[in-house]
């Protein structure tokens, strides 16, 4: 009888072990065997080996994460375009003054050439009209609304779902590992925030993005934030690390984006001291996904790409360093 | 020789239970019994209640405390100002012109006074001279060399041991329980962050305050953020949920201040639903620390003291509440 025990006791032993190296083995299931993936394991297992010559403590290990086309696609249009968009649509009837008014005429006769056409000022105007007037309550509200009904027009998918299982992955291996992962987008805080906690797993806190002013009201005795049609902060490029400075207040130890928008946010990363950890997002992938660089209008990675050649950044090929692309395959298994 | 040590084991048993209801008993020990010690250990039993109505998952337990006169003390003058003061002194041989120009010749000649009398226009003007014009990294360092050296003038005790030793208890009885504590406070956001995490266990990114303005520059192809005679954001009154909604984007269960400054952020956290747990520090205690509110022109506390009253809020009487007040009695014990 004692011996079965024993010879159990071994088995479910063997058993334990292999699953925990088969654990740490997936922990990137999703990214094929290649330098990029063996940059990612190398740096953290240094970082959190305890009395290595590099190790960084928990506290220090800030990880920060562009959005559009880092963690979530971005063609054929920014998503928050998308929404901008369709929140012309929806409000259209209370604003009859837009059929004749550019750049919502255009909009709401679907010619979206001409509202591109019209540059950052059109798209400003698309956006104080429909991301302003409401309070941040009220916001928060749509943007989830507009997520449960929305679809990709390629793809027909929720926008939510087209975020990188890769990326997914990395998030997640390096929380495991200690890290503090934070969102530094060009795109809107609150529009990323309602939903960024429930697909990324990144809290409200460590979202940090572009922003319109807001205005503290008391309505009915009742306290309330108003959005103001008047820009805050746009976050991009050389405001990104001014942006990681107001909100984090310390430096990151690894950054990850993929156009030249980003390219501040990692040079200020690598330029700290001790080991660092700089990754682009390289679109390679016109089949799964969409192939752009030096000449892309959405996403332009040209300053960057060099870059990150000269100091031996890790850059991603999707094509080649993603066994998988999109969340909603693994949804779909 | 095995009934001994049966003996022992119970003997240790007893004691080590003891110890852990001492502990209980004792997370607040510069508190005395009464109604404010009472509501914080309600309102804390309440929210972590698992199965209770009234819990409160951890991510949202978000505390939220004022600075100055909250956590550290802000008598005869704001220990900011102290430090621009020093500032002006140590960089005059730098601007020969001081001499002959306000507020800087009064600084120069210890009319402390006519500073004042400047107003808002002379305290800012000092501010930007001393704060701006050198990276956060240069500036940081400032911040932390001030500190080594400078002493309170009545106190004689460098400014980082003035902080209220019941509110350090507050913050690590918060945070044992599963709460994130953040500063909000209408203090200089980097000259906050240098000690706040060693001071009060709150690392950089849950600090939140006023800013000047910040540029990402490379500089010989290092990059910087030089910081800018510009004000960026003055984080006092309603613009106290403002900071909160950009920095944290959740609504705070528990808010902690001292003066009207805070009273928005007190009315934004009150007006969430569920347990809320508002707290105005008062100061009661013209031996031990200060005594002001309706009239002080520091931490003025006139129209938050009614709304607290009228509203149920608890008021911290600190000469009856607080058996002991500063760190530094703590220090020397």
């Amino acid at each position: 009888m004692c011996e079965r025990i024993w010879e159990l006791f071994i088995v479910l032993t063997v058993v334990s072990v292999a699953a925990t190296s088969a654990r740490a083995d997936d922990a990137l299931p999703s990214w094929n065997d290649g330098a990029a993936k063996r940059s990612i394991i190398d740096f953290v297992a240094k970082v959190t080996r305890e009395g290595g010559l590099e190790y960084v403590a928990p506290a220090e290990r800030i990880a920060v994460f562009d959005n559009d086309g880092t963690l979530w696609a971005e063609q054929p249009m920014y998503f928050q375009l998308a929404f901008a968009l369709d929140r012309v649509r929806a409000l259209a009837s209370k604003h009859p003054e837009w059929k004749q008014k550019q750049p919502f005429k255009a909009v709401l006769e679907g010619d979206l050439k001409s509202v591109l056409a019209g540059g950052e000022h059109a798209l400003l105007k698309l956006i104080m009209a429909t991301h302003a007037g409401n309070t941040t309550e009220e916001f928060s509200q749509t943007v989830k609304d507009w997520l449960t009904t929305a679809k990709h027009p390629k793809t027909r998918r929720h926008y939510t779902d087209m975020v990188y299982q890769p990326m997914l992955e990395l998030l997640a291996y390096l929380r495991a590992n200690g890290f503090k992962t934070f969102i530094v987008s060009g795109g809107g805080i609150e529009f990323m925030r309602p939903w960024a906690e429930k697909v990324y797993g990144i809290p409200p806190e460590q979202v940090i993005g572009s922003s319109i002013k807001t205005k503290f009201e008391l309505r009915d005795g009742k306290p309330v934030l108003v959005r103001l049609p008047e820009i805050n902060f746009f976050d991009d490029k050389g405001a990104k690390p001014v942006a990681i400075n107001q909100h984090i207040g310390r430096r990151p130890i690894a950054a990850f984006g993929n156009s030249d928008g980003d390219l501040q946010m990692l040079q200020w990363t690598a330029a700290g001291k001790g080991p660092r950890l700089c990754l682009y997002v390289h679109h390679t992938d016109a089949v799964r996904e969409w192939a752009y660089d030096r000449e892309s209008h959405i996403g332009k990675l040209d300053k960057g790409l060099d870059e990150a050649q000269k100091r031996g950044w890790t850059v991603v090929d999707m094509k080649k360093d993603w066994k998988d692309i999109f969340r909603f395959r693994n949804l779909t298994k």
